[in-house]
């Protein structure tokens, strides 16, 4: 199959091509003479991956396009006030090779007619070995990903005809917008417009002007993007001369066109298009890349003005903590206290792109909150984009909640707009925000350390050396339930977040169900089903084993080897994602339990358990269960009913958790 | 807590009031006398609400910003060709009182200069018992939200001051522009200058033009999107006269400025920004109104050239159908096809904004897959905008895979995509695309019909006459499994897909594992981890009960009511999101279960279970079990070890797919 793209400018060449309007350049012999039949296209997007189609491998002369990435090294160089200072960058409404003098300064309207080009080449100076056009000369070949050259006959053609541009530059030189001998600008300009190109070299030149002035192949800056902005908003008004205005309405893309056939288009932040066909309109535009440009802007809806609408929504969900709590197993008081207060916490979950309009949305959304809510949990894991309006009112939003005496907590993961926020505030007059501490264990690490209890470790992981993870954030140490200020917190995961809420909420309203660092098996909520004689029973057969930091328990595949309880400590659940690729899946904390899903159909280990810190468990081995199935059927059945009662709460709060994402 | 936005303006209005440069309009009275220390801000988002700061009631004359909207009038009543032939669309670089009208044609610039704009008025005509000025101020009141009038006072004044635009209309008319006596255009434009406005209003005309034509509070129709277009870009060139240049390159925002003080920005499918204050500076725009916005802009990032990089990503995740299968129970045999043949199903998910760039990064994804996958599933549901360029694409896409004898699937919950898809298709070249059926039962409706088995009735749910659920989608009657056309197909839910893939896997590689329509709850997965004789024992201990096509099952809430083995036909579960709105979470199908997860901590039903066609169903109940566990405690434990095994295979293949989701 071959590529849609490719086949539509395929297409569109077969189409375009029988136009046979227009006229070559007459002033250089080899353009003159040039096939008018010639018809190249080609198209690199924004991730460097380039379509070619008709004679694109065919070169011709940059001619004024060149215009434009000179003008984007004068900027670089001088700084846009002092390129200001000797051209404008007014659109004359005027051809392009127009005096457009402004009256009294002489400076020239703008820099894409040719008054004003020359006084733009004039402005670029020799540097760090090379001369004026040899810096020209390596600028357009680092946007164009290859070494491109001056032509000599085409550089000596337009010297020989270009006694309206020596008028012209005479004429700056007059009114002092050129400070020295005018030759050698204009013969700069001449050689700069005689630089040969193909299509393929203009499509990656304005693909390097769509990424932000980086070359989309081989990752070299060539401006910065300040500079393309500005570039690229002077090709939008000025860069079509007189037919500006319509291509802005029929087009509505920044391009330039050049008399050697060439027209080069910039789609900011998609990709660059490069036409070339030699015969011109009366606008000295390529016919050909008119049509071209305007066929395939229509095609893709490619103008500027094609804005969509408001994304489909912001505000994707908005959930109390009660209808969709932390997966952290509770007691039945614990979870009664989490009822009946759940609604002081509230989550609002975005996506999409966060322009003015959404970020507005968002914060009205957390403004309308009621005065009962005192933590808002902003999740914007599923949020593209942002931009400076986020950053900027989202920042007040966190103001107000600590001012209010509410809390803030940001789901973040991988704190793109959390570093953005924290950039912003520090550079406001109302100063920094406070640090929204990285998510970690909110647990004490209080469990033995390794020191203490060198322990029996499990036999099938030893081997820990092997293990390629990265080493785990810090654990938290401070008394999380114990602070009653307000909060503006960061979590990289939901369950963390929603951990460390439950907790001040448990802490708040019954701060003696808070759990403790360490939990005996008997009062874990598994067993909590079973009477207190069957839990100690149970308990009686477990098999206590530790882990130091760091030190893999279960690794992925293992076979079912037994219910891991978590009596001190903390572990992590590694999940392998497509391509291997390993991810942290969850926290888990004592009373919590481990290797139970490997009951299920794979019957294996599906995640890695790690120990974060020293941790401390107690076993129910697979053999002790099935020796009790024997010893002590009424209890098996017990285990067994507890355990499928536990696998069906995991599988109703992960629905639960759907449900309240539902809106 | 106050609103940042609100706070953000009224500190700008603060911040830029002490500006004191400029002059009032001097050829009215009541505007030369203004205290020039007035200054409103308003803006208004694309969702209608508005926020306003300092004098923003204050009222002033329209003045030329009434040429943006008498513009777009004559376009919607005559159309732009018709228009262009009276007034070009180029930007003049000169003051808006130049002559500025082309040689020969006597053609004014733009619409946006004096010339031009008496031009525009005369193309107005009365219309539908309305004469030309009544229409007028009732498109600006529709615009505005609120009805606005002419000042007879400013009106006089302009009447009385007017000399050089009465020049104006004399030439116009001696170029034949203007086709009657000019007296009556000049009135009229003078009085469309003078209606009266305040900044609340201009913002919420720009918003109207920035909601693509649509007043966002009203929710009226004003122009037409393709107006809205060209006016917006006629703004961009020719909105701020000579200085259009530097306002492009610092603002970058579609703009347009009276004399009056007022001026009005457009903020594309985000807001409308309006700003009154009387100074104005040598272009004729009011000083603190340019500042305000160059802030507005620069603080929000609003200027167009302003793109976000290419999305964080396309594609969000790639993987196989082995890697995270449906939730359909199978046997062992059905597995192991599956697993083997799974890499010959890809699924392709992607999310964000959908624009060329991205539409040609899946495009590339789908290009670049093995020969051996024979049935690509693109998930777009995560998808927020999409344009043309996608529509293009990705029909490419669905006719290339078609002709190459490969599946494609498209996932997608709102249809949208797929929508317009079809259309984009209809209308080319290339032709239609096969109908990709909605999302329906892939089970063929062999279950009894009531009639034919008026069987007991859960006791519970006889009252299903008050369930307020849309009645389910029509039931699908072919046999998909024996189809061997490539298909084009469209799944609502990724549940209902992938069941659909795999049948046909199976019936390609294993027919004789295809599963029929009826399914014996001795042969449901649940019971095959047993012997036999225990799953026979077991299946003696049910209770058979028959539903009725649309008829309630369970609902949500119920405490436990036993195990629901499906022996025929197929049911829905309902969820419950977030405000008490359903939404349907899966279907089930012979050999599934149903009822068991209100064994969770919640101890009852969290999702409603109705029959979408006639249902057959053996039910194990609560007291069966209890009485099990008495009389037969080794079967009893194999029960609740094969229901725990079956609920942590749930959770397993919850965690799996995330898993696979993650790139």
């Amino acid at each position: 199959m071959r590529s849609p793209v490719q086949e539509y400018l395929d297409r569109l060449v077969e189409q375009i091509r029988p136009h046979d309007q227009g006229t070559n350049y007459q002033a250089v012999p080899s353009a003159a003479s040039m096939d008018p039949s010639l018809f190249g296209l080609a198209l690199t997007t924004v991730e460097g991956h380039c379509y070619a189609a008709g004679d694109a491998d065919h070169t011709f002369s940059l001619q004024s396009i060149s215009k434009a990435f000179t003008y984007g090294m004068a900027l670089e160089d001088l700084g846009p006030e002092r390129v200001q200072e000797k051209i404008d960058v007014e659109p004359s409404g005027d051809p392009f090779n127009e005096i457009s003098l402004q009256a009294g300064t002489g400076r020239p309207d703008n820099p894409m007619i040719n008054a004003g080009a020359i006084a733009t080449t004039s402005l670029i100076k020799g540097r760090g070995g090379r001369d004026r056009i040899g810096r020209i000369v390596n600028t357009f070949s680092d946007a164009a990903g290859r070494e491109l050259k001056v032509s000599e006959s085409v550089f000596k053609a337009e010297d020989r005809s270009g006694h309206r541009n020596r008028a012209l530059a005479w004429l700056l030189r007059s009114f002092g917008i050129l400070e020295t001998d005018p030759e050698p600008s204009v013969q700069d300009y001449f050689r700069q417009c005689s630089i040969l190109v193909t299509a393929k070299d203009l499509s990656m030149m304005a693909a390097t002007l769509a990424n932000q002035g980086v070359n989309p192949a081989t990752g070299e800056r060539v401006f910065a993007p300040r500079v393309v902005r500005w570039v690229l908003s002077v090709m939008s008004t000025c860069g079509m001369y007189d037919d500006a205005g319509t291509w802005a309405i029929e087009i509505g893309l920044p391009a330039k066109s050049g008399v050697g056939g060439g027209l080069l288009v910039v789609v900011p932040g998609q990709m660059g298009v490069g036409v070339f066909s030699p015969p011109l309109d009366d606008h000295g535009t390529s016919v050909r890349g008119s049509l071209a440009i305007a066929q395939i802007a229509q095609d893709f809806g490619l103008h500027y003005g094609d804005v969509p609408p408001l994304g489909r929504s912001t505000v994707r969900a908005r959930y109390d903590l009660s209808e969709a709590p932390s997966s952290v197993p509770r007691s039945v008081e614990a979870l009664q206290v989490l009822e009946k207060y759940g609604h002081e916490c509230r989550i609002i979950e975005v996506g999409g792109d966060i322009g003015f309009a959404e970020a507005e949305t968002l914060t009205r959304a957390a403004l309308e909150l009621d005065e009962s809510v005192r933590t808002l949990v902003v999740d914007v894991r599923k949020v593209d984009d942002f931009g400076k309006a986020a950053a900027r009112l989202l920042t007040q939003v966190v103001r107000g909640f600590l001012t209010a005496g509410r809390n803030l907590i940001l789901l973040d993961d991988d704190e793109a707009l959390t570093r953005s926020l924290l950039a912003h505030a520090a550079e406001s007059e109302d100063g920094p925000l406070p640090d929204p501490l990285p998510e970690t264990s909110v647990w004490p690490s209080s469990g033995p350390t390794p020191e203490e209890s060198p322990a029996a470790v499990d036999a099938h992981t030893q081997d820990s050396a092997v293990y390629d993870l990265a080493p785990s954030e810090p654990q938290l140490t401070d008394e999380v339930a114990a602070d009653d200020e307000p909060q503006f917190r960061l979590f990289l995961s939901r369950s963390l977040a929603l951990e460390w809420i439950e907790q001040r909420l448990l802490a708040g309203h019954a701060p003696e169900l808070v759990p403790t660092g360490n939990q005996e098996p008997t009062l874990s909520p598994l067993l909590e089903r079973l009477s207190e004689e069957d839990a100690h029973t149970l308990a009686a057969f477990m098999e206590p084993r530790s882990y130091r930091a760091g030190q893999v328990i279960r690794r992925t595949g293992q076979p079912f080897g037994g219910i891991y309880f978590i009596t001190s400590g903390q572990v992590e659940l590694m999940g392998q994602g497509s391509g291997g690729r390993r991810y942290r899946q969850a926290y888990l904390s004592p009373g919590m339990i481990f290797g139970e899903i490997a009951l299920g159909q794979a019957g294996r280990q599906l995640t890695t358990v790690r120990a974060v810190g020293p941790v401390t468990t107690r076993v129910l081995t697979a053999q002790v269960i099935s020796a009790l199935e024997e010893s002590d059927p009424q209890l098996a059945i017990k285990l067994w009913s507890a355990l499928a009662r536990d696998a069906y709460t995991s599988v109703e709060q992960m629905s639960r958790e759907s449900g309240a994402r539902y809106e």
